[in-house]
């Protein structure tokens, strides 16, 4: 039986403040879980399932985890789930400190300038592990990689790509012996780029774009050439299609 | 004063059933509701709108459709709005009658073979439309494209963009004469394909692919090239990129 204390604890990690008092965020579902279990990246630090699926369960992670699994009723799941449709399991992780100094000679960094909506974030970060991107920098106001919906949407990509939340101006000052190219809508043709081996690669907010602050920082304007009459491109897509074409 | 059964009406079109039967659809908000209006692709049928957004309004646009306007109040809004947070416009427009006899040759046709997130196929109507696309054809399975949450993702794209839905099999049959193309995990990779001119390409549904059938149909597996680990890419990120390369 789960706690009303516990059932709160659970509940307030739905929001960051919480989260980054306690240094836990939440993952849920079968198949994302049993990937965060098997890869072992973030440690686990409760595991709230159904009966039905730790049947499921496979017998190395069920004896590997055994003292943190609490087996619950659906109605409990329903409690501490914030899937419309809980699903089966609810997972509690620890949050990783992400690596600061990290090399990003000879590859490709991604910034995200105010990146707002949390399915774009979790689909950014999926398609980026994708095309073996290793780095993502974020400006302070891009949502949180650990807010429930990015967590559920990046499908355990989250933990092999290194997140990191810092003030972009300073850090792109830092970084200015690598080409920065910034998306736009007036800029050179993406298919025009010479030198695609290493570069810093900026996308901007859904509505506004990249700030104009941040936009002085670049080498280089690009653009995804428009074909049709549609105004803009859903800024996941925007961002997939350069890191496309910069390992094509 | 919406009356009870007009506010039942409007709530009715969130179905697919009433859509249907009504032949209406629903959009909402000033951005997509300026552009709709503007374009007049779509016939309105009603506005509903508080009266803030009625000053905004352009006064072309007022004098043109001032006998389908209606002012509401913010607590009306909300009763016919389907989003969280409803944003100063509801409209009702007439469907249209897709173009069943179209014309594929010299062109890209993309194919969905039960899309199923309304955010994905919205996601993709609007690339769809960047890139020049005129014609969508869908399997009878594959999320409605007048679904309320599609048509708020589309961004007006949907009244440039030509969507059927028609039985897969036999419309793949009937066009063995044009190049098609498969998205799926081991084909060929998608910058070895050297005609890019006319193609159809498949692209299938988000957790099982495209089914066996429809693969049959096609000439060609086509892959996007993985680097890095991520199991799979989001199917609106897959079709987006597979656009761009057909077009680069």
């Amino acid at each position: 039986m789960l706690s009303k204390a516990n059932v709160k604890y659970i509940q307030s990690l739905q929001h960051k403040k919480f989260r980054d008092e306690y240094h836990v965020f939440v993952a849920e579902g079968p198949k994302l879980m049993t990937e965060l279990l098997a890869n072992d990246f973030f440690d686990l630090e409760a595991l709230f399932l159904i009966k039905s699926w730790m049947d499921e369960l496979d017998n190395i992670l069920l004896e590997k985890f055994k003292e943190k699994l609490q087996v619950v009723e659906e109605f409990e799941l329903e409690k501490i789930s914030a899937l419309k449709s809980p699903n089966k399991v609810v997972g509690l992780f620890k949050k990783r400190t992400p690596v600061s100094e990290f090399d990003i000679k000879e590859s490709i960094t991604l910034v995200l300038d105010d990146i707002n909506d949390p399915g774009n974030m979790g689909t950014i970060i999926r398609t980026a592990d994708w095309f073996g991107i290793k780095n993502i920098v974020c400006s302070m106001n891009t949502v949180d990689c650990y807010n429930p919906k990015v967590v559920q949407s990046t499908m355990s990509s989250l933990s092999r790509v290194n997140i990191i939340y810092t003030d972009l101006i300073k850090w792109l000052q830092k970084n200015k012996n690598i080409p920065i190219y910034c998306s736009a809508l007036n800029g050179l043709k993406l298919n025009q780029i010479e030198n695609k081996n290493e570069a810093i690669l900026i996308i901007g907010n859904e509505a506004n774009g990249v700030s104009h602050e941040v936009m002085n920082c670049a080498d280089e304007m690009i653009t995804i050439p428009k074909i049709g009459e549609a105004e803009s491109l859903n800024a996941a897509v925007a961002t997939s299609i350069m890191l496309y074409e910069f390992k094509r």
